[in-house]
């Protein structure tokens, strides 16, 4: 059967997502736990494939596996096999054709700034610590003309592939609480490599005062990386959620993108 | 002159505040800091002597030293060369004969539980993990009878030096989040060595129904550490703040203790 699985991490000590030759990744971990679980080799294809050092609540994956374990049971008994920063939060039976990057859906992500005169230690692994002021009104201008469906070849790293750099952002917010957390929440129906911290780096620029929110329409309509921002660090990224239709249409989130 | 920090630290990675032999401390990061920083021999007295793994917001501490440099500029100097886990959020001169132990004020601590089917990575540094339910009326009604000024000997540890048992609670609050996230906010004039871990162990077995909110007022009168629950782990703990009086009256924090 095929079972879909959404998984938690921290990703602080991993070197992201995707297997690769130098240093370990969630994928990684993923595929030598479910292989010596089941007794039987097994590969999981991911969602998103987050960047070294991006987190997740809710990344999903997919694997194929020949078992009598109820699929509702296994998230449990993996649990206990899995190390602290890595959890699965839940696991189903899903349909043989089911894939989780090709699969019609939307994501949602956040970006967590902390804007204080001083870094706190223990936010330090899951936002970005920024001294200077940030203008939160001046951000949420500009993060509004994000909206909508968009090239955003400017906002994409140089070393995306893809077929196309049209993406739909549904909603891009930006908030600060009480503890001077700024929050950039954005959803949309994919990203394309780098997409959300480059926003995240551009939106900082204009809360600093360095690129002015109306800006951003030209930035979009450039076509060009180097207008845009710098790209923010990875450890402000967090995965917050993958909402599947339930309709079979596919190929709406390309199969090339990463953040 | 004598100079005032705060301090907030992850203490993770800590054997907790004070200084000993075996293991790595905050003060002792800080002693050394201070001390190669002014070239001086520095050490620091602290407010809270929290325990190996306990996080602290605002913990505070005091030292003498001799130098020109403007006290409220030593915070940003610190940092420069104190690890990432520990940040200096505030310094200031005050008077000869202010002591952060001695000095009468106020603490709050919060306790967090994370009360849901899975563990999240991401919160695993600063929270329990718990998953069965727990019923927070329970615990919140099983709070109100630890409010007020009471002989806490049930809610210490039997290794606690000090010289009376009377503490005084000005609040304790149980809230829960959307995020599944149990808060334990608790105010108070100073802390037996271990109260608040005690207090959220006991508040855990009134949540999941082993102990009757109502039986907190016997724990109380019993004067009896084997009558409330276990100690709670020490991660989901921290220090949020210390308030001073702005009089002078001292020894209402009790010298010896520690949480």
């Amino acid at each position: 059967m095929r079972v879909k699985l959404v998984v938690a991490y921290d990703g602080t000590a991993y070197c992201g997502w995707q297997i690769q030759p130098n240093g370990i990744t969630v994928q990684q971990v993923l595929n030598e736990t479910l292989s010596q679980f089941f007794h039987q080799e097994i590969a999981v294809v991911g969602a998103s494939r987050t960047d070294s050092g991006v987190h997740a609540l809710c990344n999903v994956c997919a694997f194929d596996v020949d078992t009598r374990m109820p699929a509702d049971k296994i998230s449990y008994a993996l649990n206990q096999f899995l190390p602290d920063d890595i959890s699965v939060v839940a696991s189903e039976e899903v349909d043989k054709d089911f894939h989780p990057r090709f699969q019609k859906g939307k994501k949602t992500y956040e970006y967590k700034i902390l804007n204080s005169r001083f870094p706190n230690p223990v936010e330090r692994l899951y936002s970005l610590f920024y001294h200077r002021s940030l203008d939160v009104e001046r951000m949420k201008k500009a993060a509004s003309y994000l909206v909508g469906e968009h090239d955003f070849t400017s906002f994409s790293s140089i070393h995306a592939q893809t077929n196309t750099f049209v993406r739909r952002v549904y909603c891009c917010d930006v908030e600060k609480d009480e503890g001077d957390m700024i929050t950039i929440h954005i959803e949309g129906n994919g990203f394309l490599y780098n997409m959300v911290r480059i926003i995240a780096g551009t939106l900082i620029e204009v809360g600093n005062g360095r690129i002015e929110p109306e800006a951003v329409k030209d930035i979009l309509e450039a076509k060009d990386r180097s207008k845009a921002g710098p790209t923010a660090p990875p450890e402000g990224l967090m995965l917050m959620d993958i909402q599947y239709d339930t309709s079979n249409n596919k190929n709406v989130i390309d199969s090339k993108e990463t953040t």
